[in-house]
């Protein structure tokens, strides 16, 4: 089976003209298939600022209402999404840009209100395989803006980790899937303050253990069990670590590779 | 050979939630490939203006500054093209949203300062034929935003009647085209100020006459001209008409049908 890569990036590469080109040139001289998905970036929380659209805030997390889903579809599928197709474009990379409502790409429903009504954020249902498979080995390659829909014509909000992750898992029956998460940080930390303590390699036992010793920083609790849920569905590795090392993330030589094994390291 | 249908609808048309519904739904019900072609709406002149933005317009036409560049980058690509996307989905039409530097599916150049400087507009070079050959025989109905790319990593703002007419040309080898520019007037008029004044059928020879006699309201002609080019290199017929009317443009029972041919009607 042929290799495909999936490749999250954060908003903080976005914010930032040059890392991102550099990124976007790493991304472009991948061998094989590839599929990038972006998050958002500070632009529309700037945006949302200046049109004096306030931006509410439950326990951390932005709730998303009409005008907030407004902005949001503009900035990340408009702006950000064809500025990364364009850039890709002059790297010689054939890059195709895609919200979840394109061609169905990702169907998902809005999530239940709880204790937290988060508005219109989405919970993905179904990834479109058929459609990213035909791009894919037509040679595109694929650009994910965190927007989908609900197939009933309302467009919802989704965490790009989790688009990444689900892609992931779609496509690993037709494609040997390698999913980076890839970031500001080195790896995932023994010591959040030292970026020097990149943990390796983290299995199943392992992490079960530094979960129990609070050694994770709790906004890495929610990528690393999405990495475990993604080797569980049959991707081949995850990779967590800084966006600027891409080639060495593919090749294992930085970051840190989540493995399903029980073989237990740096412990 | 198949039929495909290739539609442009204008601005008054978005800006108008029942109006759109109405529209987007006689498009799903076309028999046929079809492509819609979108232009931009009041919103981004909107948007512009909250955010302090001045358009400036020369001789009545907009120029495109980088910070205009970018409010049309997220409102054409991002917030129409996608709600466009997921009202089509929900009728039951397999829409996928396209701008121009996707699967580098319209190439273009930044048009050169002659006596006005444009700025971020772009002129169209080439149609990735493939790309919407590939997408049209999967059974995808394309949705086109009116922004483009040259190759270098620059977006362009482009006419959407152009667009419309690049696409027909380059896709009249392989489908048989209709193109419909469909805005809020009935068709043609021969008397600006009476809607009922639509003239059937206009061809070289009658269009030559009716200009020579101004009897052509001036933003009319380069539709018109656009149209003649389209038949020229191809497209079946041009039909120019009310957006309300598509399934009665498309059996050529209202608006302008304009054909090359040199009989003369209605003169």
């Amino acid at each position: 089976m042929e290799t495909l890569a999936v490749i999250k990036i954060g908003g903080n590469i976005i914010d930032d003209e040059e890392k991102l080109h550099a990124f976007l040139s790493a991304f472009a001289a991948i061998k094989g298939k590839k599929i990038l998905v972006h998050g958002g970036g500070k632009l529309a929380t700037k945006l949302a600022s200046t049109l004096g659209i306030q931006q509410q805030l439950v326990d951390g997390r932005r709730i998303t209402d009409a005008e907030t889903l407004k902005i949001v579809t503009m900035v990340y599928a408009g702006y950000i999404n064809k500025r990364i197709v364009a850039a890709l474009q002059a790297l010689n990379c054939n890059a195709l840009g895609l919200s979840g409502a394109d061609g169905n790409a990702i169907l998902a429903h809005k999530r239940g209100v709880g204790n937290i009504d988060y508005g219109f954020v989405g919970d993905v249902d179904a990834i479109g395989k058929a459609l990213l498979d035909q791009l894919l080995r037509q040679e595109y390659s694929l650009v994910f803006a965190p927007i989908t829909h609900d197939g009933k014509g309302q467009l919802l909000n989704t965490n790009a980790d989790t688009i990444a992750k689900e892609i992931a898992e779609a496509l690993s029956g037709s494609f040997v899937v390698s999913l980076v998460f890839s970031f500001e940080k080195s790896g995932v930390l023994l010591d959040a303050n030292d970026d020097s303590s990149v943990i390796g390699k983290i299995d199943a036992k392992y992490y079960k253990a530094l979960k129990e010793k609070q050694l994770i920083f709790a906004g890495m609790i929610p990528k690393l069990d999405n990495a475990f849920a993604a080797l569980a569905a049959g991707v081949q590795k995850v990779i967590i670590g800084r966006a600027e090392e891409l080639p060495n993330l593919l090749a294992g030589q930085s970051g840190t590779t989540i493995v399903q094994g029980t073989t237990i390291v740096n412990e």
